[in-house]
């Protein structure tokens, strides 16, 4: 029997890492890492440098793989993604099966929390026979945000939603909430949103050493985080970025 | 000048504690634990076991602190709880001046993640002169949630709303979300929803060595929880339960 342990390791921040985390990549047989997973080497290196610094069981093995392609030629969305989780499950039943055989402990490090927009429990349940899955809860970037700006992430005994960039530009500020997270927006969406009343907390690399961050009236920052977005993402090549959009100027501070 | 860290534990597993939590409460010159705060001794008695655990530093100084009273004489909620907060500043006032005095690290250690309904944060930006107020990110109830049932939080790509048990009563379902996740809620809320096709991943102690989990349709599994939640509370002494809502049976699996 395989166990497949998906153990978020935060944010960025090496010490995101819990000490369920340590003790799950202690107990692995082996730890499967994506060569270039996210398209950005600095990412990749800090799975390495994690594993380096963390790992001490020398019984330990480390199977570094290449991410199979998506398909750009099937152009239905869904499809397309099921096709590359295919892919990507063959990729780690062959690696699994090269390595450990029919039995012993996987360790796939996930970013931030393994539930929240990752795909890797979803390529996991592909997997055939299937394996025992195991989780271990890692921060999220939403945390490292409330975190970044020591800021409550919901109103007192308020709701919030947590959403995507393009859900933003297309249904704009969440029904029936003051308070909204956005994930996954690679377009400053919020700049789309009629700025009135809105205030903006914003983050870019959360949670790590170049963390950088913005906040205020939506009218006022909201061309200054469209720049330095920008500058940030031409200086290191890639940028990671979230932000809590609040309703109501009054409810601005904690 | 005084600088609080708000340090998030996690959900009641000590193996939630990040590395950055652990260096940030070796660095306090101050550790503040609430005496009795949740009322239930389990809670302070991990608060205290993790500090005995992990804190070797040993300039550093443990305050235990009684939390005041709320003052259930005032009618007004909002005016009840504000003068709670007052109160319980000044309690860590009184107390950072007695062991501090003007300069020095505190730290505060927070249930899960000092951003979610937590009041942590607003009470601290009552301290008067203002501290430099530091965040530590914890793992939350939500992720011990998602992580005890191996679930992604989300559809693909897809929101979700957190909200309390008070407003799922008086509000339903919430609007333009298929997953909503319910905390604060001491009284299975669930239960006056129209159960049809909703898929309800509920935990009790979740993340901790006490965890029970319990699954399913809405309809079939209420009656199982609610029955569940009272044995376990009953046994205990106390509870914290939280749980996923998800809309269209099609999207159970992940
Ligand atoms: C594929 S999702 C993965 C989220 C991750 N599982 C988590 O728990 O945060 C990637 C998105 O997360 C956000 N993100 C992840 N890490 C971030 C960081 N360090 N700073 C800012 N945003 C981040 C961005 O919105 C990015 O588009
Ligand atoms: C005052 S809030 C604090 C939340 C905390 N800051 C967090 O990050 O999860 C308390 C609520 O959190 C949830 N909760 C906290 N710990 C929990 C646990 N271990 N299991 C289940 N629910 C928990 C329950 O819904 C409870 O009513």
């Amino acid at each position: 029997m395989i166990t497949l342990s998906l153990i978020g390791i935060g944010s960025g921040n090496p010490d995101h890492l819990t000490r369920q985390a340590m003790r799950a990549m202690n107990a692995a047989d082996l730890i499967l890492i994506p060569r270039k997973g996210e398209g950005k080497a600095d990412l990749a290196e800090l799975r390495r440098a994690i594993v380096a610094e963390v790992v001490t069981n020398p019984a330990n093995r480390i199977a570094e793989f290449d991410l199979p392609i998506r398909d750009e030629a099937t152009t239905d969305y869904r499809r397309r993604v099921d096709d590359w989780h295919d892919a990507i499950a063959g990729v780690w039943a062959d690696t699994i099966a090269a390595q450990l055989g029919q039995a012993g402990r996987v360790a796939l490090l996930v970013w931030g929390d393994p539930s929240l927009y990752d795909s890797t429990l979803r390529i996991a349940a592909r997997l055939r026979p299937a394996p025992q899955i195991e989780v271990v809860p890692g921060i999220t970037s939403i945390q490292a945000l409330t975190a970044a700006h020591a800021i409550p992430l919901n109103e007192i005994n308020g709701p919030v939603t947590i959403t995507t960039g393009r859900r933003l530009r297309d249904e704009g500020f969440p029904p029936g909430v003051d308070t909204c997270v956005v994930m996954l927006d690679g377009e400053c969406s919020f700049r789309h949103l009629p700025p009135k009343g809105l205030q903006i907390w914003w983050a870019g690399y959360a949670g790590m050493a170049c963390q950088i961050t913005e906040s205020g009236p939506l009218d006022e920052v909201c061309e200054r985080i469209v720049a330095r977005r920008a500058a940030a993402r031409a200086e290191h090549g890639w940028i990671m970025d979230i932000y809590l959009l609040r309703r109501a100027p009054d409810h601005a501070k904690p």
